[in-house]
């Protein structure tokens, strides 16, 4: 019997993999399992029958197929296999690696992002083949160091361009949004990932000498808080270069569904920085931000302790939005630091540039007419996402002109890169098939 | 035969005793040996001639002693009977409860901290008044929790002020500086010790929403910033109440040994805050501090991971010169933080006064002059320590009005806190005639 997506042992199947896939643990910041991670891919791309291999890159490798159909065009489809570190391991109630499924979902770190939407369009693709119903070649390219920022995929990309030609390109990232809408982003913020550390002194030392020793977290604290204000970057030439929006993209932002109630209660965040929906869009898609990812100095388990410490480090994120360029932005950012007096280190750990597709591309068309018809909802279109992928690379430095990040398989509720993220296993299959329809009109 | 300290009879006694009392257990942090120690001291006390008793607290007992000689003024003397854990054992060269000799040195966890202290004063007050030349009644107060930080050492006081009462009081804690010469401090510096934490979520959030929602660690760090200008602390009101040196304790001042790179050698440390031995003894001394002990937020470990984090907590401590309070230098800065909006909370971990004796005061003369003589030293006086110790317990709640740290055992070598503690055997005796010859003068 031919094993079909559309019979019940076919959907086994396709439960299976992706179940198989989960328990990798393929943490790209702890270098954990990554290799057998790319084989097994590799072999799945083989048993589509794709030419496929391990492409070495500085760090992780890439899992490149290429299913070559004779067609005229070549969409590019991009995931990532690695995943987020698991900590705080203690706030799981499910094993981050087991896939346990309870109440129709299944939980895993990566269940969301980014391996259910890597196996849901592998499965997608299949089933177009199987049923002769796809009308472009088809390139893969699997990267495994996109929650670490992506550190060698651009030069990768570079010494690639021949293989990698493509003409459209789908990023990952995608998910379900309000009453399970498919979202459709035509672009993403881009990122600058920056970790700043001072060290003054070998040893921790008595506060009693404070007046007179340097205190490494106030040489962080002290620079970094002349450059935000609590809403804005006041960083002077921060906001030069960012575009401004065309009346497509307006109306887009215009009708962006957003309760703030049902955003925050996942959280359990107490409050918004802003009030009122439309304020709070046109922040969340429209404006760059500066926001703390962690801080660490000294004493910090219970009580006191009275040391002035002898390190300090911080990790930032920029979120970048067109035409910012995340490298003039560390210019920037080391330019003022160093003016204010920061003589600790001030290290990149990850640059994205920001971007943003037309509305009106044939890509955004397919995709959002074959999201409405599979789902039976308006898809919610985004005219770049708040977060980051390196959709850039493609665009940027491949030259190819359609880019969108949409098919996923997460929720409101899927939790990515905090604990017990997960899925609704339904999602899973609705977005197979959401790859199906896609690739049944794209040409 | 009398038994005189002058006689070598006398010497061998001083040192058995010593010995007898470094061989307790007493280590306070793991409530062992505490009452047979105290019971043991209680003894001596009897043995001088003095009244003495056990007095229970909520933690550890006091022992008391009460030794009326029916003078006009009292001496409180107090020490502390408890010591450090020894762990890690393993470091250790020496058993640190067989008090070893070796070199000239005796090796044993209190050595110097502070059993040795207690004790050389102990035989000083001996020998006085063997030899009647004593003109003070004397006061002793023998705690048992100083090394977890004196819990109940304040209500222990407020409740027994009537048996305290006294005219002057030597605190433990002194040892001897560079040279051998005997150290002198006049007071201390105050502390208040403070923890922050704002919670803004139950889980953190992906750094993609930082356009919207809080960063806790923002939220700490803008309104902390404005309080501080990385020398001094920019709190309108933070210096009011701070008392201007005298011209007795600007030439203290001027006079105090410090040589930058012996300080910070030890500490591996790379620059001081301030250039100059004058600036820095300054700072060391008079300045007020607001000093970071402690930040944590979000994501610390290798890597990049792009959180707005649930929560962060700092950890800070003021040391502060008379007359700050820092009852309301907390209250300025809950006022400070809560005016820019800060929502956490705000709790202070710990509290002292600080405290400056008058250099022209009896108990300051005659412990100077008594030092100069016995050692043959310019004696290093402090005006007040840069550390804290509760000296504030007993000039400001029970309103005596000459404190000084002065009479120790420990040198520059001695490594309290730390395997190996020791004490050069001579300036255990040294320690004994100065207490002597320091009866002999103060009235």
């Amino acid at each position: 019997m031919k094993k079909d997506g559309n019979t019940s042992s076919g959907r086994d199947h396709e439960l299976e993999e992706y179940v198989n896939f989960l328990k990798f643990q393929s943490i790209s910041a702890k270098h954990a399992n990554i290799r057998e991670t790319a084989e097994y891919l590799r072999d799945l791309l083989r048993n589509l029958g794709a030419e496929s291999s391990l492409m070495e890159t500085d760090g992780h490798p890439v899992v490149y197929g290429n299913l070559n159909l004779g067609k005229e065009r070549t969409l590019l489809v991009y995931n990532h296999y690695d995943v987020q570190p698991v900590d705080p391991l203690d706030e799981w109630n499910h094993d981050p690696f087991s896939a346990e499924m309870e109440g129709g979902r299944i939980y895993a770190r990566g269940s969301s992002d980014n391996k259910g939407t890597l196996m849901a369009r592998y499965f997608g693709i299949k089933r177009a083949l199987d049923a002769n119903e796809i009308g472009v070649n088809i390139k893969f390219l699997y990267e495994g160091e996109e929650e670490i920022g992506s550190p060698s995929l651009e030069k990768f990309i570079e010494k690639n361009r021949g293989i990698l030609k493509s003409d459209a390109v789908i990023m990952e990232g995608s998910t379900l949004g309000e009453g399970g809408r498919p979202i459709i982003s035509l672009g993403v913020k881009g990122l600058l990932y920056v970790e700043i550390e001072d060290e003054v002194a070998k040893s921790d030392m008595h506060s009693s000498y404070s007046a007179i020793v340097p205190n490494p977290a106030w040489n962080i604290i002290l620079p970094l808080s002349n450059l935000y204000n609590g809403q804005e970057v006041t960083m002077p030439g921060f906001y030069e270069s960012v575009r401004e929006l065309t009346e497509d993209e307006e109306k887009i932002l215009e009708s962006y569904p957003f309760d703030p109630d049902s955003f925050s209660r996942p959280f359990g965040l107490k409050y918004l920085k802003h009030k009122g929906k439309s304020d709070l869009v046109r922040w969340l898609f429209t404006k760059p931000t500066m926001n703390i990812d962690g801080f660490l100095s000294g004493y910090v388990q219970e009580g006191s302790k009275t040391i002035t410490p002898r390190k300090a480090m911080a990790k930032l994120d920029f979120r970048l939005v067109p035409d910012q360029d995340p490298r003039k932005i560390f210019a920037l950012l080391e330019n003022q630091l160093r003016s204010r007096g920061f003589k600790g280190k001030i290290k990149p750990l990850g640059m994205e540039y920001p971007v943003r597709t037309s509305p009106v591309s044939k890509l955004a068309v397919a995709m959002t007419e074959s999201a409405r018809s599979v789902y039976g909802k308006e898809p919610i279109i985004m005219i770049n996402s708040p977060g980051t992928q390196p959709m850039a690379l493609f665009t940027r430095n491949l030259g190819i002109e359609e880019a969108v990040s949409a098919i996923g398989v997460g929720d409101q509720n899927s939790r990515a890169h905090v604990p017990d993220e997960s899925i609704a296993v339904e999602n899973y299959f609705l977005a197979i098939e959401h790859t199906k329809a896609f690739l049944k009109s794209f040409r």
